[in-house]
């Protein structure tokens, strides 16, 4: 499997992401193996609301992507919600113009499911990629939930994405908005209310503060559904890019994204730990808080009292 | 302040939750002289989409308790988003009709910030509802992340709001509603497609398999903005407070809640002490990561091993 994965095998590269969902306990030895073909990869992060075109915006950027000859990665990362699951696979089938292509790789990840949920498994998801040889991976997540944004985040670049239309959101949502974004797009830009829009987030990054040799980040408009505008963003991201490694930000970033990485899964292990060696313990005192024999800090104090240091497993 | 928190004052009580938000380090003491106050409300979760008509349920649901006589705690779980962030924040302004009521309580709490996140804020804020002596407190999430759901899920009962026009969403979004519903209603019934969604709700429940003996999650129907069909849904509450108190599962569902309000304080208590104590070999670890020279698991695994065992401080 790993000489599939080093080769960019579409299977091979399903399968061991399918081990990063499931926590399996393979996974330390396996990264070990693959940490010397990583650090190679551009991780580009998109995100943006329900409804602004983040899918068509993937799909038309992967394509200018393959037009360069590079092997791209996408890791789209599904809603967490129970209701609004729904959406965002529907839009996954616009993704099949790149589905016969074995140098587009594709995997959807759901933020259910196992220890320490996305903030663990999507920087390994990442990894692998990263090992499969994709020279640009990019993450889609809807702007729904902290832990997708924070995913986006933690890219090398972050293209927020929206629509006109939204209304009084963006107004609200500023400070968040500026926090995150490197580059951003207005999409649909052919529909009433782009302009407006566009003078709104272009007012937005003119009055935020930051040093005059900042990254100052761009507003365009793009109408993804017809590739207008694609390559000016991809242009808009190779100057960022350059921005980033001369100015150091980039190691910046990647140092931060490791170390929230290397927390997250000693976290994750703590909590096995916790699981695992702690859960008589933790019955006994979830009843005395239950019964309001005791308080919940002074439970959880006791109970990390009860646990032996015991040995050090990695979930 | 804990005097004026057990005479249910709102100003004692919103600086407590305060503090809550904050993690001060005041809080394990706090909580351990209210801790005889609590487990006395009744936790009422309501949950749903984005536009389902929360608020104005919520406001509903409020002034039919108070017509009971009862005090009434509102915490409401603001998105994590910064793209939803807006609109939430702008329907809270219909909760004014009861901004004046001593006897309601209300609170808006953001899932960002502190250690632990709203995981652990949540459960502390309620348990502040509660020795303020409030009967019910319904905490209101909108149903867009799975923390929000979380919370919601961990009430002693949870109503699933649904509107007419959400579509295809929630035949895709089944399995997830049909875990977290304990009363299902569709909202604004007076609306074109109302009928339809109760019928599939229905079907739902109907074919979702459960011993004979369980509650049957009825599926009501409400115009919450002119009151329609409140009395009965707080009737099916009743109902399914007296079916979880004779059957167990009340006590049940609260023992699972302390369980996980411990654990996430435990698990707070462990992240606060890895950020303290590991924060420079954590540094180190990231740029070996970060460069290549060893895997994230390796990394974790070593962090761990220099955490010292340490006095135990709970966040």
């Amino acid at each position: 499997m790993l000489a599939g994965v080093r080769a960019g095998r579409p299977r091979a590269v399903g399968r061991l992401i399918s081990l990063v969902e499931d926590g399996s306990d393979a996974l330390p030895a396996i990264m070990a193996a693959l940490a010397p073909d990583t650090g190679r990869a551009f991780v580009l992060g998109v995100t943006g609301p329900p409804g602004a075109g983040k899918s068509t915006t993937v799909t038309a950027l992967v394509r200018a992507l393959r037009e360069r000859g590079e092997r791209v990665g996408v890791l789209a990362v599904d809603p967490t919600s129970p209701f609004t699951g729904g959406a965002l696979l529907g839009d996954r089938v616009r993704m099949q113009e790149h589905a016969l292509d074995d140098e587009v790789l594709i995997r959807s990840m759901a933020t259910r499911g196992h220890l320490g949920g996305l903030a663990v498994a999507a920087p390994q998801a990442l990894r692998v990629f990263d090992a499969a040889g994709c020279a640009t991976v990019v993450v889609e997540t809807v702007g729904v939930g902290q832990s997708e944004v924070d995913v986006a985040a933690a890219a090398d670049a972050t293209v927020v994405l929206l629509a006109p239309g939204m209304g009084d959101g963006v107004q609200a949502a500023k400070a968040g908005i500026l926090e995150i974004g490197d580059v951003f797009v207005v999409n649909k830009a052919d529909r009433d209310g782009a302009q407006p829009l566009v003078r709104e987030l272009r007012s937005m990054v003119a009055l935020s503060e930051r040093p005059p040799e900042a990254w100052k980040p761009p507003v365009l408009t793009t109408v993804a559904s017809e590739g207008t505008g694609v390559p000016e963003l991809l242009d808009a991201l190779d100057r960022f890019r350059a921005h980033q490694a001369a100015s150091g930000d980039q190691a910046r970033r990647r140092l931060g994204r490791a170390r929230r990485e290397v927390e997250g899964l000693a976290l994750a292990a703590l909590r096995d730990r916790l699981r695992r060696q702690g859960s008589a313990a933790l019955d006994a005192l979830a009843g005395a808080v239950s019964d309001g024999s005791t308080d919940p800090y002074a439970a959880a104090a006791e109970l990390l009292r009860r646990l032996p240091p015991g040995p050090t497993t990695t979930a």
